[in-house]
């Protein structure tokens, strides 16, 4: 744990502010070396998934040439939304570490808190209005999937 | 609701596996039309955030110039992962239609439901190495928002 990481991505987020961006900054550390570092681009960059730990993920994995960063540290401004720890799980980072948590996004005007709660239903309980359509086809990717010698897991 | 446009999703999941992808697609669509479509490419891509329904929501905006997709549909050929799902709220997209489940796709080896589970537990609960870190020093990013008259709420 290096607080100097976490220093860096909080003056990434208060820059980010300066340049048009979101309150948020990440960094990606590997063996005490920083691999990459991400800002929120959401409305600058007309991308809603530019949240700073995917964008940070999508650097060190280009970086890095791989789809995996385990042994990796995240070290966020702020608590990752469901979007970017779904990320952080993906993409099999080790630790993380975060400085602001999801109610203090919540304040500031960001829905962190309510898109955990929405994760927490059951998909009929949402206020995402959301149908099971066609499943039995559906499956017939997995099928093509299991049957493929040369899939690659992750 | 158009079955055409999950026939779609599956077919382009199917062809992925093909062409060495996941077995994953997504289409959105608005007012009837295809506005984009995404495939699943984690391993061909080096990207762990590159599933069917993160690319589709990138391939849209950047499309449409905007970062937000309220009034779109999405069509998934599996039941986004939290990932997805989250990134799906961000868009503001406004109505869900998927094929398989995520119980279908951790039978395939995929871990979405782990990662369900995982979302549904308090940092400190999960298997994720979690710590919280100058979290007084990181609200500077969001007093830095507060003030700033010229941001862009989203």
């Amino acid at each position: 744990m290096e607080k100097k990481f976490m220093q860096l991505a909080i003056e990434l987020a208060v820059e980010n502010v300066k340049n048009g961006g979101g309150p948020f900054g990440a960094v990606i550390v590997k063996d005490g070396d920083i691999i990459a570092t991400g800002v929120n681009r959401v409305t600058s960059g007309c991308d809603p998934t530019a949240h700073a730990e995917v964008s940070a993920i999508r650097a060190a994995c280009g970086k890095l040439h791989t789809f995996s960063l385990e042994g990796c540290e995240i070290y966020s401004s702020c608590e990752p939304c469901p979007m970017c720890l779904g990320a952080i799980y993906w993409a099999h980072i080790t630790r993380l570490y975060y400085g602001c948590n999801k109610e203090d996004a919540a304040k500031a005007g960001f829905d962190d808190a309510f898109i955990y709660k929405e994760l927490s239903l059951s998909p009929q309980e949402r206020s995402m209005k959301t149908e099971i359509l066609l499943p039995e086809e559906a499956r017939r990717a997995f099928e093509a999937w299991e049957v493929n010698d040369e899939r690659i897991d992750y």
